[in-house]
């Protein structure tokens, strides 16, 4: 059985959880939305983290849940917001809903996510709610931050690879950490085991953004709807952007045969083609395996990294995605 | 000594905690805006109803400052976002956020605030942080959905008087509600006081809300840069456009002179005679005065009703107020 059939009844529990906070007094205006957006068939990774966090460490999943919950309507509310800035039309295959609604309403529905976000983190074990929710407000604003650098990062010609981490591990990693963090926490785990789980979350929360804009160049179109090539569009900082402009700018053979900037590319096979030619494809790589190694090595720490460690298998299925 | 006056070094003090909560690691994407936005000078009703509900229940006054801020920093998240949404290119005399530096950044702008809000509130004594914390963010739901329904009213014909209520309700009173209410609590006031200083800033908050559209209408263009007929040019349904259209409906020799609805006046002064002539003038004064007085009467059993009582005071200059 792969991990994700295994997770099958998990992933629905989520599901039925996050329909079940979407409460039916709320105005149409901002009911639809949401619903229509809760129907598509998100990966479900962070709230699956904080749940299988809490499993390594031997905790009650049933009582992690609404922190689980609460991180997957946090995510909602920044793709929804992301999507509008980002002027994206499509998202796992179907409509944005500012594509549909209009921004007006796709501000005021991830506006209210974040509420809903908030009421789940509420519903945590009182005794640890004030550190869940600084933990998770600090987040809130680190994620924020990482959203303003990207936008940053889009009107400037240089951007170096360390600045390039610090975004991502804001607009991506601090969630990561908090999902297995909070998880860890809320299970019962030693305060060790809760600093080892933040650390695993971050660095695969690395390694996964690193992943994610490599697949936007490489991946497959799949069923899930994001098109190849739209942060080539945007002219996005990615690590592989920022690595092949280092490269070419250090390698006068290189800059004699291939453009300065990825985005000057007016077809992705020659782009993935060059990115292959020139090494960047195993440059990325082996950054996304050390950010993924690192997670793994001290995920061990906690549990050994075999078939009945389910955060393990989780972790080896997002590193085989392709899309 | 004016009100305003006396209170000047309160302002002061908000003011200052309200530059402090804007660390100098954000983003400088977030960071001017956000400066920028809290150099205009707004009232700061709220956290002053914070402050002073505590000061009516002999609660220590510093000890509330961090909720008080935060329910600024929240008002300004919730003014940024509707700026947006309402296109208002101005804003207590100046450009807005969304006017200066885009509908992006003004979302992600408003975003941070709400963490900002967040950071402030978790800054509260431990004791009442869960209650505190859950009267907030049960107003951000409710906040949402009141701005939700003022926008699903621009599109619709017909609004009941009572629909009307209802989404100020939310949109104004709740946060009006929670500023008086937390004031009370956290300066250690009795269950009974918070419950009538939260009910106090409830009828406050309507109170205010019919009378800021009011001033829409008939109020002194002002230093304070909002346009006089503003809510006129986006066809709001306010109390005056409500009340008017329903007196019309009903008064066939009224129908005969005037136009079915308030967005066909073409002059802001024709319109204002009109209002006077036909009574929606005194009708809506007297509401407003209906909501005040239930708000003061409430506040009377807490604190009597005099020179002493700061908060009576703050009330009577709103009442007046011409803008």
């Amino acid at each position: 059985m792969t991990i994700l059939q295994e997770l099958a009844p998990l992933i629905q529990n989520i599901q039925t959880e996050l329909h079940q906070s979407v409460t039916d007094d709320l105005p149409l205006s901002l009911r639809d939305p949401i619903l229509y957006f809760l129907e598509s068939p998100g990966k479900k990774i962070r709230p699956l983290l904080t749940l299988l966090a809490c499993e390594a460490v031997d905790g009650e999943v049933r009582e992690v849940m609404p922190a689980a919950v609460g991180i997957e309507l946090f995510h909602d509310f920044t793709l929804i917001h992301d999507d509008i800035m980002d002027k994206d039309d499509m998202r796992r295959g179907r409509f944005t809903v500012h594509r549909k609604w209009g921004d007006d309403a796709a501000i005021l529905v991830g506006d209210l996510l974040v509420g809903l976000a908030y009421k789940k983190m509420l519903e945590c074990q009182p005794e640890y709610l004030e550190k869940v929710l600084n933990l998770f407000n600090e987040t809130l604003i680190k994620v924020c931050e990482g959203q303003a650098l990207d936008k940053e990062f889009e009107k400037v010609e240089h951007v170096s690879l360390d600045a390039y981490i610090d975004m991502i591990s804001k607009k991506t990693a601090w969630l990561f950490q908090l999902s297995a963090q909070l998880g860890a926490l809320l299970g019962g785990a030693s305060e060790e085991q809760v600093r080892e789980m933040a650390y695993f979350g971050y660095s695969l929360g690395i390694g996964f953004q690193i992943q994610d804009d490599w697949l936007d160049y490489a991946g497959e179109e799949t069923a899930l709807g994001k098109k190849v090539g739209s942060d080539l569009k945007m002219d996005k900082k990615t690590y592989v952007a920022l690595s092949y402009a280092e490269l070419i700018g250090q390698t006068p053979e290189l800059a004699k045969k291939y453009p300065a900037r990825i985005s000057s590319f007016d077809s992705i096979p020659r782009l993935k083609e060059a990115l292959f030619e020139i090494g960047i494809a195993a440059a990325t790589e082996s950054v996304i395996e050390k950010y993924i190694s690192d997670a793994l090595q001290t995920l061990s720490h906690i549990k050994p990294l075999e078939e009945s460690n389910r955060l393990y298998r989780l972790v080896q299925f997002l590193r085989q995605r392709q899309s």
